[in-house]
């Protein structure tokens, strides 16, 4: 088999065999199979596609090429992924309100990068917490309290390291069955029950359109449920960012405050629907009767109470979750007032994201550090009227010189109209 | 500007500037470009095809990557270049036409590779040929007797190498743009002042349709004009081969026999059609006017002259060209006969150029040795009626064990029916 006749063949819009993918992938992972090979396929397949059934041999391809979690958990797990957002805040709502009706989250997060944040750097903004255990300490804290969050320390899918670091640099991320191999290939990886993809759309996500996060969602549902897991996909709304808190510690606050029953509107809304979604694929009722008791896991305490567990478990101070008012706060703070009248009619949301890295927030690249009590706390959002002069969001930073550019950044981003615009909806399709 | 941006931009199928290719063939040239940018670039171009514009500044650029010839001739100076085919021994033959009218001949040429032969080789089949000559001696040939051909031994156009290298192994060289940057990008470098293009089509060539063939000449002959070159594209027959002969020393046996007037009709006519569109664009007359000088060149035996003359000041024996009978023979000689009655409906030219590399004539690789007296005499063409047991070719080769599988491959490259075939026209078209 020569890599050269699969390139053609994938050019001339040919179906690549199993045996063909799988020698890809395998000259991926050993090396093999020179870098410039490797770009001119990924160019191909942005160009000709993959039926289903080749993504489906990719994505197995790309989850056999590194080890997979063999531990031995107790009871069912499932897995909430996101395919990135700004101010996304979910996954520490919703693994401690489905870990509270035991219910196992062994979660392994990625950090983030350029626009979105990542979990795991959202939890390092508690003093003390560690997002590096060993296995044991991982085993047994699934198996005692149901949630450990740490971060991705393991050689999963090395083929997708090399295949999206190449992808990058070549103009070819942008391509569905790359793209849908990639997630659930680490995904599969890590042999969850049970997955949950939050498929972001609109303007602050990978995916700009409805249809787009559709037409993935529906690829990587056949994709989980073909390799034998349980798998739906909500498609979610990230044309506005998700609640009002940008950066690593306001999101933590907000995050707590959702589970103390006083989020936001819209994120409560979201971490409800991945959360019902969630328990009920792990055989805890129907949808309906487990977004009661994600409901009810809220209001009596028990997932804030989880959460206040894991931290301790993993050395982070509590505190923090039972008084998140003692979170260190940014040295310096700085309003970004609306220079007109009018209605939010839309915000370019990867533009909020980039705002909240200038102040600190986030990375540029993997080796940025991070200011946790850097970013955003938004005063208006997408729809309401705003009066000239009133507040649209406040900045903090430790470093005055970064408000600058990052209101400039934030008020670019913010459109106005004279009418209010039509309301969008939060949760756009449930794909299962 | 950033090589990722270009890859998009022509990925997404908008026109690139004049400094965004430059760019890229600057980079190309001094490897600040990874292989792996110029690949996925390459891929993008195949499938969205570039502009003349565009092509025109790529072929610039790529001429402009290396050396330019800046010799001073005496002259009009006139080339001809084939995209390659079997037994395609023209230049041997229109060469000396033209520059026994004085026109000006500094040929440069390539080797053989693969099912085509290179001019290079075929004269190098002539005991003590030198195909290296010093730029003085080469100026100094030219300028005395009109006609000098040597290897290639100059860096022109080194973006085209690497760009070339890349292309065959991530099959992105079947692209029309991609193809006439290449061809003509070396071509202008050698800054002749006229360039009739003999673009083959069919079976045998590089182009396997007439359409496509037309459309490459199109665009080569638009790139040269565009670049102030006097330039005309011929589309000749490739779907078979050319006159009788294939291997080298066979080949100027056989251009010989044309220069005396013997050789077989459609060689003779090529030959006679490129030999008039060169003398016309280099000023002496009409088409139809130089195509009766071509004809008299042949018949008062100057152009043979003119090709004694050039082998003599190379270091060649001219006894070889006075008397070809004087080639040495190779060793052993075997018969390929039809297993049945019928009409030679079509033969896969490609194979024939196969064959004949299989019994020593051709390298597989550039670094193989050639076998000069090897190659095979075809004793019956398309469009023949041929008895069972009748010679359809002899295979020359020092080797019996060669025999086998040349002579496998040439049967199964030709096809029979019952009827004549239609005929097929020996130039399609001339693109001017």
């Amino acid at each position: 088999m020569r890599m050269y006749d699969i390139i053609k063949r994938k050019r001339d819009g040919e179906e690549l065999s199993t045996e063909e993918i799988n020698f890809f992938i395998r000259g991926v992972t050993d090396g093999s199979i020179p870098d410039y090979q490797i770009s001119a396929f990924c160019m191909a397949v942005y160009f000709r596609g993959m039926t289903v059934r080749e993504t489906c041999d990719l994505t197995y391809a790309v989850r056999d090429s590194g080890e997979r979690l063999s531990f031995s958990f107790d009871g069912v797990r499932v897995d909430k992924h996101s395919t990135g957002g700004v101010g996304d805040k979910t996954s520490l709502v919703v693994a401690p309100i489905v870990a509270s009706y035991g219910v196992k989250v062994a979660k392994m997060s990625g950090r983030g990068l350029g626009h979105t944040g990542g979990t795991v750097d959202k939890l390092e903004a508690i003093d003390g917490f560690r997002t590096t255990l060993s296995d044991e300490e991982f085993v047994s804290q699934v198996n005692s309290i149901g949630l450990a969050i740490v971060g991705q320390s393991r050689q999963f899918a090395p083929a997708d390291k090399k295949l999206y670091a190449l992808r990058d640099v070549t103009a070819t991320v942008d391509s569905m069955p790359l793209i849908a191999a990639s997630i659930m290939g680490k995904k599969l990886a890590a042999d969850d029950d049970c997955i949950v993809l939050d498929v972001k759309t609109g303007s602050g996500s990978f995916m700009k359109t409805a249809e787009k996060s559709r037409e993935l969602a529906r690829l990587m549902v056949d994709i989980g449920k073909n390799a034998g897991k349980r798998t739906v996909a909500l498609i979610t709304d990230m044309d506005r960012p998700l609640g009002y808190a940008i950066g690593n510690s306001l999101e933590v606050i907000e995050a707590v405050e959702t589970l103390n029953g006083r989020g936001p509107a819209d994120l409560t809304e979201v971490c409800l629907a991945l959360a019902s979604h969630m328990l009920s694929l792990a055989g805890k009722g129907t949808v309906e009767e487990c977004r009661r008791l994600a409901e009810e896991a809220i209001a009596d305490g028990s997932a804030l109470s989880k959460l206040v567990e894991t931290v301790r478990a993993q050395g982070g101070d509590p505190e923090r979750i039972l008084h998140p008012e003692t979170f260190q706060r940014a040295k310096y703070s700085c309003s970004v007032t609306a220079d007109r009248d009018g209605y939010i009619s839309h915000v370019d949301t990867e533009s909020y994201g980039i705002a909240s890295l200038l102040l600190g927030a986030g990375r540029n690249t993997a080796e940025d550090s991070i200011d946790y009590s850097a970013g955003i706390l938004l005063r208006r959002k997408t729809g309401e009227l705003v009066h000239k002069g009133e507040e649209l969001a406040t900045l903090f930073a430790n470093d005055r010189a970064l408000f600058g550019p990052a209101a400039e950044r934030l008020r670019a981003a913010t459109v106005f109209s004279s009418e209010k615009p039509a309301e969008e909806p939060l949760v756009y399709d449930i794909v299962t």
